[in-house]
């Protein structure tokens, strides 16, 4: 399979898909909408993964594994999550096969469940159901639960990491004793998820609260963070939602108070999905192929050995051991590529095709020069750097490149930001460059639709931070105190 | 709810149903045979994991995810392979649920699929589909890949870690250019699970070979390790098989030899799961409950506060302070409980029965005697011990912990493992003492199942060190050449 890529200019979604296929991420598995998650791609996921679990035990998090099956009653106990979660999901109707009289494998009637099993597309159901048993008096408070699973929704049209019918994700689950508490909670992970965002996938964020019909089903209040793709479409990369006393309600899951009352408790859940692979990647990459941050890189530093014959390779190597012996003493991660099947050509568009911060070659000219060539992945410029600074070099240049991809990025939103005033300029700037567009809105769910319908652009958030300001909803004229967050979305 | 357990004299079996609830370890759910992981517990597996998994990278494995289903049709392809695997699973026959006409949410019968997906058991077949594109040449071999996931089978009786319809693994899977290499990886796997059992578990095991009628459906060999509970049943802690060339031919994985020959790759696959904790549990623990190893125990030391009023707790809090600070340096993990909802009893009785492995004790007494009170949870004792010299006792203590463990399992397998040479005493040794048996068998699987059918004993395993002795077969008299390892099992 060639390295070479379509443009991202020429096809965006074809781009996407190659990289995705071959920088090693993940590929579609003969499985319907699932995917398999390639060792490189799983290996910057358990990166995502480790980093995430830090900050969710800094805040006080434990976590916990609950059942992947989920009773269909469940489902019905808590209205209005029912109609968002329970229809496009896959069902387990039976529990065993057996050979017909051909010995072909069939399902065994006689083996029907009594009540059908639903592959758990999100888990709050089997949740509260279980935190009735665990709550009983406020000293059981606050229960600060999450849990690492696979998950299963039925998707009609899936996108490797984007849309997938089976996702990896993480799923917090909070109860609370007042409301405020859990208000609390749901914007403390909102933020949680804006930092880890901004801080290791370099991926600036707009931290807000959904619209009423963009609201999780059974949430009061849902919190997000949106992201904007290099081709302007938004990406919704994290959501965090207050629950109020919905599921505890539903689930009867109620607490005696210092007061000695007893009340339902106030819930919050929150998470994030290997969807946030494809985040990274569409930030970040270039016709080339992925481009990493360096905190989120399997491989931070790859070293191509450049010689002719064996004498060559081993003085080479010699030198090479001892670079990564400094590089290692500070914290950089570093491969060593002497594979003897392949080129350093092939292997430096190996390596840029799958993303890695920094590229280093030696060879016997470098040897006698006592220098090595430094190649950074973002800017895919090259240095010559003296061996006596090289470990000292490369720590620095992997910070720079970190904050590089984030200023980018910044860059790259503020200009693919407008404010807009008129429908005309909405339709407009949605036509002609894309992006963020920030624009007054009347507040009402039929305003939203129609706009949707006619441009495919929807409210990706309230801005948390949006500052009040008079105006007129863009589409119906009508009074309006904010601007909210336009785009088409992922 | 009470502290007290069932003890194991009384009820052997309760003692641990009752121990792995009141531990916080793990609960049943609402959903037939599947459990919750209580925080607790999960904590443990997080160490479990986290372990192994260093030694599966550092044996050069790199981890990757593959789909929850698998098309029917995949399990029929590897013959042996569906008659163990295919049968008791959860079956998934639609994608879709909708309301009734009562507003009742039923199965959408127009949402049938066309093809059943099984939950995977286990993913052999779904994996060597994959490995199909991932292999071409001698260049792409050995492929070293580990998955962790939840696999689903269908158990009728089930027991908390020990037996569920759902439970946590982890399942390498390796293609390998020839058999010598495939041998080598399976008899590894199982070196590194009985590494671990002993290192950090504490849990000695035997290391062995299955019997043809024990082995992996699918499988040439299957290695072992077989742990002795304290109820002197044997518990069946890992597996590693040796596959042949049988996945590979099932699903035309070939590859292009360095002489330039189309050849089947052969394969291993090795696995151990949420059955490890129950092991753990029933190594160690005791009436007053869990006894954990310090190197998977979350808090190792936990340190109890003594006081009579605010200013004394203060004092207190000063100096414990101070001493997490010196263990924590130390590498200790060290939990403070400060809850002021319980008295130091309660708190005793909880950590003794979390199997905390040393709580300390501080008071107001303490204080003035410049010292605290040790206790360790394998032996139930105490000490008073200097303040000076704390950090440094209590990280020798931990270390003598570990290793008492062990010991204490290892002269208990011993003195619960007899040579027996006569039908008789085979029976009576079962009667009487339980645990291993080391008999001569004739090597056929008749004889092994009705020793089976007529004594519940199966053989746990041909042991690798078992040295050749000329005997006679326990059962038919007929000549054997060495001993193997019989037991009761979970």
């Amino acid at each position: 399979m060639g390295k070479n890529l379509t443009s991202r200019s020429e096809d965006y979604s074809k781009w996407y898909n190659e990289l995705v296929v071959k920088a090693d991420l993940a590929e579609n598995s003969g499985v319907r909408g699932m995917m398999v998650i390639k060792p490189y791609g799983y290996a910057i996921w358990e990166k995502i993964q480790h980093e995430l679990d830090v900050k969710f035990k800094e805040t006080g998090h434990e976590n916990a594994y609950f059942p992947l099956f989920i009773p269909k009653s469940y489902f019905s106990k808590e209205a209005s999550h029912v109609d968002g979660f329970a229809k496009e999901c896959a069902v387990v109707t039976h529990y065993r096969l057996k050979n017909d009289e051909n010995g072909k494998i069939i399902v065994d009637e006689d083996a029907k469940l009594e009540e059908e099993l639903i592959v758990r597309p999100t888990s709050e159901t089997i949740i509260w159901d279980t935190f009735r048993k665990w709550v009983e008096s406020y000293r059981d408070l606050p229960l600060l639960i999450n849990q690492w699973a696979n998950v299963v929704r039925w998707e009609m049209r899936t996108r490797l990491f984007l849309r997938t019918s089976e996702f990896l994700w993480q799923e917090g689950h909070t109860a609370h004793a007042t409301e405020v508490e859990a208000v609390e909670e749901a914007e403390r992970m909102m933020n949680v998820y804006a930092d880890f965002a901004e801080d290791f996938m370099a991926m600036p964020v707009i931290r807000g609260l959904k619209t009423e019909s963009e609201r999780f089903a059974g949430a009061l209040e849902t919190y997000c963070i949106e992201a904007l793709m290099q081709d302007g479409k938004a990406l919704q990369a994290g959501t965090s939602h207050f629950l109020g006393q919905n599921f505890a309600k539903a689930f009867d899951v109620k607490f005696t108070s210092k007061a000695g009352k007893q009340e339902h408790v106030w819930a919050t859940s929150w998470g994030v999905s290997t969807r946030l692979m494809g985040g990274l990647i569409m930030t970040h990459s270039d016709d080339k192929g992925l481009v990493l941050p360096p905190k989120l890189a399997p491989h931070q530093v790859v070293i191509v050995p450049i010689y002719r014959n064996d004498e060559q390779f081993d003085a080479v190597s010699k030198k090479v051991e001892e670079m990564m012996k400094d590089l290692r003493a500070k914290g950089v991660s570093v491969k060593f590529d002497k594979r003897d099947t392949h080129k350093p050509g092939w292997k430096f568009a190996e390596w840029e095709l799958k993303g890695v911060p920094v590229r280093i070659a030696v060879g016997p000219k470098d040897l006698d020069n006592g220098t090595v060539e430094v190649a950074r992945r973002d800017k895919l410029t090259k240095e010559i750097v003296s061996n006596d600074i090289i470990s000292e070099y490369v720590s620095n240049l992997l910070e720079e490149i970190q904050e590089n991809l984030l200023n980018k990025a910044l860059d790259f939103r503020s200009e693919k930001t407008t404010k807009v005033d008129t429908f005309e300029e909405f339709k407009d700037v949605l036509k002609t460059k894309g992006g963020f567009i920030e624009a007054h809105w009347d507040g009402t769910a039929e305003t939203e639709d129609r706009i949707k319908d006619l441009t495919k652009a929807s409210i990706r958030c309230i801005p948390i931070d949006a500052s009040d300001e008079e105006g007129v909803c863009v589409f119906t004229g009508k009074p309006s105190t904010k601007r909210v967050l336009f785009a088409k979305a992922y």
